[in-house]
């Protein structure tokens, strides 16, 4: 190991975007304020403009704040959304005929946008998954505060779920996982698998993700308690908008 | 939304990146083999290196590739770890005196390749969490098959661990959280968080990260069976290296 995990002094471009972090946590700089440009940050510092450059990048990664182009870098700031991995899942929620979604905002209004529903034939990874040749799919993005967060699509055994409200755009109160309910397939037992990668020029596109964002991507089956796979879900999340929490017991 | 979220026929340059991943996956292609150069894919498919180069970075970035300076692009073999969040901190694994990171490893050897063991003052971070004002801090560093794959740093409260064998480098069989055992602080709930993001220029160096890889970062405290936190760990992986995985009940 050529060099220690020991913390090192950070780096001048660090500690400017550590002190303009500071100031935007504060709340001295507010949503919508314009950070100090490349040149001022050069003059007060006396840096390179690749390090001023540096320093900006650091809070567009973070999220905190976003590049117009032609006009500078300007504070966004957006409370990230904390997602449960469990409790969201809980019959509770959904067989309360909440939305599962509902779960993580907390008081912030999600919305849909746009939802797709169409019947496929299964990807192979797919039909291995859910042991089906035909799939009801479900394509839909996510916004809160006006803000694109999350792609979702899942994907049904066609069989089972054929000519049910599962196929129909609105699914009703406590959506799918209750009409799964509904059908006597209730989800049991969830698997969800994180990864996180650079993001398809489509994703970029859809989640008007700035440069440099990478995205979380959790794929998820659910399982009625005799073990049937009866959903899958690819998500793809928008990083600097996430935090997902898992509690476990020992 | 001006973009319906349907899948469209992918563009050419990822058409090709599934033909090489479809022949590196079969086998035909194997790790350490040369991917064709730019020049060859401009030719066989009649594209702009640009095109090519976008070609490559897709399998760059998912961990199949990697780039040699000056001399190509070459298949990156590396079977993903699969890190199960609930499993590997199961009483059983640590009670019986393996080491938390062997659950994940499945016969592939897990090495350590330096730890650092520090008393140091808390920051307010970790004093809010631990509620410490010091902290004896361990940072190491893991590999799996010779390749740097997570930095971890662990906080305990230093009133608590002052004298034990957690402040040495070898903590004993069953690590760290067999000795706050012995102390009478077993570990009995966990809260895992998961954000992913660019990596800082020190964690590129030391997990040799090649560009546009970004990280999975996980911060998790765990509290005993009475709620007293005794240990945070901030791990940061390499996310071409890492599938989480997380298995949880309706």
């Amino acid at each position: 190991m050529s060099e220690s995990p020991v913390a090192h002094d950070p780096p001048i471009y660090r500690r400017i975007a550590d002190g303009l972090r500071a100031r935007i946590l504060s709340g001295e700089l507010r949503d919508g304020d314009r950070l100090p440009g490349e040149n001022t940050l050069m003059a007060d510092h006396a840096i390179a403009r690749a390090t001023a450059r540096q320093a900006l990048a650091v809070l567009i990664n973070e999220g905190l704040a976003v590049p117009k182009r032609g006009s500078g870098v300007y504070v966004r700031l957006f409370k990230p959304i904390r997602r449960h991995g469990s409790r969201r899942l809980s019959r509770e929620q959904w067989g309360g005929g909440r939305a599962i979604w509902d779960a993580d905002a907390r008081g912030r209004p999600f919305t849909v946008d746009e939802v797709e529903v169409v019947r496929e034939e299964a990807s192979e990874e797919i039909a291995g998954l859910l042991a089906t040749e035909e799939a009801w799919v479900r394509r839909r993005r996510y916004s809160v505060d006006d803000r694109p967060v999350q792609l979702a699509t899942s994907y049904f055994p066609a069989p089972l779920v054929d000519g049910t409200p599962i196929t129909l755009p609105d699914t009703g109160p406590g959506g799918v996982y209750a009409r799964l309910r509904d059908l006597g397939l209730s989800p049991a037992h969830f698997t969800e698998e994180v990864r996180a990668r650079m993001p398809a020029p489509r994703e970029t596109r859809l989640l008007g993700l700035p440069g440099g964002t990478p995205v979380i991507v959790i794929s998820r089956t659910a399982y009625t308690e005799e073990g049937r796979p009866v959903e899958h879900n690819e998500m793809v999340l928008d990083s600097a908008a996430y935090v997902l929490q898992y509690d476990f017991d020992a």
